[in-house]
């Protein structure tokens, strides 16, 4: 019998499907993973900026653990850091000093932030700031964007996901992106009854091609905001030290009055964060929200040496410059072949499209040839750029990029 | 100047104060352990059945980290499995092996489970126990006991709260424990509305004696939920593995339809699980439910390696018997001062307090006390024993307790 490339990846997948419901659950399905066949299953190890399979295959990673992988997998002072807290303690009965110390860096390096709370899912930073948000302002309603995207909490999901019903979406309002008539709109239809707006940087769905704020588009929400005494709440959970040291709001020039904080943060340690203004500190202390391993000391230590070498070495702007490398170059040799490859979003954590008459069939394919030759590329979301994708990961993408096209072309006539 | 036994807690507090909401936050919060002064804030390190503040002291710990502890504070199994799978994968951009390994592992332990699904915090579990029973049922109310606390999800908080209001509860129905008439009746006011009844197997509310379930109510209960098509979830995360390696719903002889584990399944690295019944499991694979590091390797590997050892050496027997033999000395030293002590629970996580005309007070001193001696006890919430509490911890509290009661009986008069 021929050995198949993830025979291993198949045969695990098999057992999983005995003991968990779908295999792998929630976005690691491999049924998001088009075509069929084109993608590994299991992670064996990692390092740097590379992933293997249990099939021995090696990959160059472009989702970088959908985000939180920033600095490179095991990066040694990260790891030194969790091996010098974890040898004194992690989960305790008291919380630890390395969460003022942390406190402390974060506050200090996010300019309009006075305090920070920590939690453990992006999620828990996105539901811990509506009800800071509710508690400060007494109002209860949540402006949120169409598609947007802020954990998997009911009030979070698509209302046509299964186990959700109208009931958990009484107090969300959803606006189009970029829709700055749709907010004046909404705010004025539902006066003095919205506690924030929450929305990430720039709008970043799945499936589709991101988009960047309009021109002044947050300037003028936040006009709209102040006047209305509606809260301004950043998810910068995905986006966040990957566009700007000082949080993603940054790049686009305007502040808002919470911020939350996950993946990168500590370079896939568990631990998400919320940050906001003094004025809010009242309003943060007055809720109540915990969690069983929120004061576990080790992922604090990471963070803190995860945000120490993004400061330092402005990794940000490292990793904008490496994206728009790749990315300048993949569209280059599409183009070479006589395709279109849109690539929207920063280049840090870019959407890529390839534009075919075959729609998002020859995407797919592309993505698959990609990963089957090496380079791992989700067709369906954004990709993620690490520190540790230098020059000779990148020669090794456009060449394997290079391979792909034309396989895919070929599969396409 | 006097040297204070917990100054650098004390002036470590002031600088968290500044940077963090509360200084500290949540269940973790200084405001709750009184008489204020009695306390240290901050932990040092932690070993075995121990812990040691910043200042140098160090306490047998009867709080466990809040029930994750069980084999001992850096158990060396545990802790050689989670350094083993670090030095493969952690957090990445597949699921590890580990995970098919661990739920196979789970299902096999706990009887009625057929399938199991893996998060981090508590309440990630059982929001997604009731998100299953709602995709399974069709139905959207949820039953849950009065003080039963199942997380600080909206939903799940007490309405009285800041930040939450009644649109929060409004497929909530809570009913007083023990209290099968009021089952009874609201399953009939809510005919065919009801897709859930969550409820710890006994009952352990913070600031009061906890309940054991009344002869036969969990038979009627689930007599009535099968009747009417009602789901039953067990919420065994702060249970879990302290009272049976079966699962909690054992020690009381009775099967639900959804198990949620959290706190002591990975004896402090942070993970929790959701196991359930074969004919949920289609429904279990129709909800979408997912979390940054949900999919992270090293928590897992802690997990297969507590559950291993939970299994082989009967955990929850033996630490039972601990209990047992620690909380009837304390009774009757109390006893021999006059005082009565009253235990209730589990004795693996038994809630304690000290019955004196003084009321709250007088047992908050003797914790207090007790704590200052290096033993340290909560007032307000149930302890918890782990398997490293051994000869040796239990003699030295109990010493402790001798001369902290002696102490507090003199304060009192």
């Amino acid at each position: 019998m021929q050995k198949h490339k993830y025979d291993k990846s198949i045969s695990l997948f098999e057992r999983a499907q005995r003991v968990i419901p779908n295999g792998i659950p929630g976005h690691f399905n491999p049924s998001n993973h088009k075509p069929a066949g084109t993608y590994p299953f299991f992670c064996d190890s990692v390092k740097g900026a590379n992933f293997f399979d249990i099939d021995g295959n090696k990959y160059i990673d472009y989702m970088c653990a959908y985000g939180p992988m920033l600095l490179g997998y095991k990066d040694p002072k990260v790891e030194e850091a969790v091996a010098i807290q974890n040898k004194k303690s992690d989960t305790s009965t008291l919380a630890s000093p390395i969460m003022v110390e942390l406190a402390e860096f974060l506050v200090d390096m996010i300019p309009f932030a006075d305090w920070a709370y920590f939690a453990k899912n992006g999620a828990d930073a996105t539901n811990m700031a509506t009800l800071i948000a509710r508690a400060a302002t007494g109002k209860r309603k949540i402006i949120a964007i169409e598609d947007g995207y802020h954990g998997s909490s009911p009030w979070m999901q698509n209302i046509t996901r299964t186990g959700i019903s109208p009931l958990d979406h009484t107090e969300v309002l959803r606006i189009p992106w970029n829709d700055l008539q749709a907010l004046e709109n909404t705010l004025n239809e539902n006066e003095n009854e919205v506690a924030a707006f929450i929305s990430s940087p720039y709008h970043h769905p799945a499936f589709k091609d991101s988009v960047m704020p309009a021109e002044s588009y947050w300037d003028n929400v936040h006009k709209l905001l102040r006047k209305k005494g509606v809260l301004s709440v950043c998810d910068d959970v995905r986006t966040g030290f990957r566009l700007n040291t000082h949080g993603s709001h940054e790049a686009f020039g305007y502040t808002p009055d919470i911020s939350c904080y996950c993946k990168a943060i500590a370079n896939g340690h568990p631990i998400s964060a919320v940050v906001g203004t003094d004025t809010l500190k009242n309003a943060a202390g007055s809720i109540f929200q915990t969690g069983s391993f929120w004061f576990a000391a080790a992922p604090m230590a990471a963070a803190l040496a995860t945000l120490k070498q993004i400061k330092d070495l402005d990794i940000p702007t490292q990793i904008i410059r490496t994206g728009e490398k790749l990315f300048d170059e993949l569209t280059s040799i599409a183009r070479s072949h006589g395709v279109n490859l849109k690539v929207t979003g920063p280049r840090s954590m870019p959407y890529m499209r390839a534009e075919h008459p075959d729609g998002i069939d020859f995407h797919q394919t592309l993505c698959g040839e990609c990963t089957q030759r090496g380079a791992f590329f989700l067709s369906h979301h954004n990709l993620f750029v690490s520190a540790a994708h230098g020059d000779e990961e990148l020669n090794q993408t456009a060449t394997i990029f290079d391979e792909a096209i034309i396989s895919t072309l070929k599969k396409a006539n």
